[in-house]
């Protein structure tokens, strides 16, 4: 294998793969990366054996061939070449190394056999279907930050993608929850989609292909099966393992007759909840709420901290309450409302409360209340 | 104690004190800052009874009085409060309590009694002179880098500030070492400066002085005795002990015969020690620097990561050698060049080389070489 390659083109294509590179790794190969330089293209794969990222990108290439290389070093080592240089890859099977040359820097590296490195196979996912990506980015955005991180309940590790009807219409709904709070996030199901099995993709593969597609504004091409999911966009590819279990039947609690509306503009009060948490223990971070007619009171007391409150305006016509909240859980759904008003479902003190963005009628959190 | 303060200038100020209390403290009133309010302005006062930092605010003071408050607990909420705001702070006495009032914000902090608040005497410090807050800037951030972190060679924990002659020029000179390698930065005397004793101005009062002189640019009040050293500019008062001990006769370690000069861009030379660097193992960083005539090969080998090289033109007329050096050392003085130009003057590949700069000729490097 003998190529050469933009420098900068080369360093975008290193970074996407290698972050899935774990630092340790008990199997020396994991620590590589699989390049394939074949039909103008040079391939990298990168992978921890439960998620493999593949992405091509044009070289001009000499002599096809494929190895594995160092992830983190080669990348270490293309970073820091100076901009808008040419970078030489130069294999040599018979030393097993490979010589990377670029302006007055050579660098002679040591490669494992392409044989060894793991493939995930990707072969008869059965199910097809697209996503723009700025939809699947709000699935997962939203959705993420109630993953829970118990290793014990490990089918809650990741978020549940499945299909569902609300009110009759077909949909497809990312659902994550830890037992304290719950994000359900739906869109109209695409062409093709009905009838994918319920699949949780864990935690790991969900930030990756978030990262990757941060950037991006095209259309993703999504297979699976029910033990692998398959995201592809551009010229890259993330294969990852499902989470083999069972998601509970989260429907159940998602309460139906809260009827005590509370509206209110979501920064504001999000501000106000940070600032009022600030004196709240560390260990429960609990914040209390009062509601009155278009008021509602934040509270909070400290162990030797002190004590804090503030006053919000507020819609609320209905009876007088006090509910209680973790603070950190009331903040991590108020950061997801993108709209200025969020909405919030009362039954009583005891009972989850529903938390809704008028901006995002697909989207509904659940957040269960604790003593003050 | 009661008063009104705009929420920016406290915000300023604590951000100011609050960095040198320690975020466990065995010590409850360690925790605290001391509030004084008295003629119109605020006192802030932070300790961690090595260093003690002091800054005047100007306040609208209803009441004068004084009491301790919660450091960290009153910074974040003051820094939660919206821009622009004014703050109210009622301090109780009779509830050893602070109220603080800033919109629909209410929070009650418990206070300790100023009276057990430990102060660092700063009368009868004899000696006392003027510098630039530029060339302190300077003294320090030129020199911090060498200093030791061995706690058992203390009197290696600080910079040593002190008096001596170059060339028959009084000087005022701040040296650091580690004993691999040492930095001396020295700027003429300032007038009062001459017959000060030599000070060893311990690693965190050398980093909080900086952070504070960073956005100055004004003269810096400087009153030491053999004990005790108190940085002043404009309403902020540093305050700290010095270590107790003796600096080692470092002139001893600077070689005078070293004759063999190598001149070049200091700024390639480093991209290039970095990128070679990339490969060598992590232990000793080791680099291998091969001179010839107006040539330099940088080179290292990793342990099985494989190995790198690259050259650099450069200035040089002297025999042809080879010499070692710990990769990370090189790269803390070469940051440190402002100018283009970097000097080096060896003697032998196992004697310690000299660095200059050639836009700063009052500083000078000593690197200690490694066997490669």
């Amino acid at each position: 294998m003998k190529l050469t390659i933009e420098r900068t083109a080369l360093l975008t294509s290193l970074s996407h793969v290698q972050s899935v590179v774990e630092r340790r790794n008990t199997i020396p190969i994991l620590a590589n990366i699989l390049m394939e330089a074949r039909d103008g293209f040079l391939g990298l794969t990168a992978t921890d054996l439960d998620i493999a990222i593949n992405e091509k990108v044009a070289a001009n290439i000499e002599t096809e061939g494929a190895t594995t290389i160092p992830a983190h070093l080669l990348y270490d080592i293309i970073r820091k070449l100076p901009e808008g240089s040419q970078v030489e890859l130069d294999y040599k099977s018979a030393e097993e190394r490979i010589y990377v040359r670029s302006g007055q820097s050579k660098f002679a590296l040591a490669c494992l056999p392409q044989d060894d490195f793991p493939i995930m196979e990707t072969n008869q996912l059965p199910h097809n279907f697209v996503l723009s990506a700025s939809i699947l980015k709000r699935l997962i955005d939203k959705t993420r930050f109630a993953i829970s991180t118990e290793e014990t309940r490990y089918y809650l590790n990741g978020i549940y993608l499945h299909t569902a009807e609300t009110d009759g219409v077909p949909m497809l709904r990312a659902v994550a929850t830890d037992g304290h709070r719950l994000a359900r996030v739906e869109t109209p199901i695409p062409t093709d989609a009905e009838g994918i099995p319920g699949v949780i993709v864990p935690r790991k593969a969900v930030s990756e292909i978030l990262r990757l597609i941060d950037e991006r504004d095209e259309p993703v091409s999504i297979s699976l099966s029910d033990t692998k999911i398959c995201f592809s966009f551009g010229e890259t590819v993330l294969t990852s393992k499902l989470i083999d279990g069972t998601f509970p039947d989260y429907e159940r609690v998602i309460p139906a007759g809260n009827d005590k509306v509370l509206e209110l503009d979501g920064k504001t009060f999000a501000q106000a909840v940070d600032r009022v948490s600030t004196v709240a223990t560390e260990k429960t971070r609990a914040i209390k709420l009062s509601l009155s007619t278009d008021l509602i009171t934040l509270s909070a007391t400290g162990a030797d901290a002190g004590s804090a409150s503030e006053e919000v305006a507020a819609a609320y016509g209905s009876e007088g309450m006090e509910i209680g909240f973790n603070s950190k859980y009331l903040l991590d759904i108020t950061g997801q409302i993108d709209g200025e008003n969020a909405r919030f479902l009362f039954a009583d003190a005891g009972s989850p409360t529903i938390v809704r963005d008028s901006a995002d009628e697909g989207a509904l959190y659940v957040l269960m209340p604790m003593r003050v």
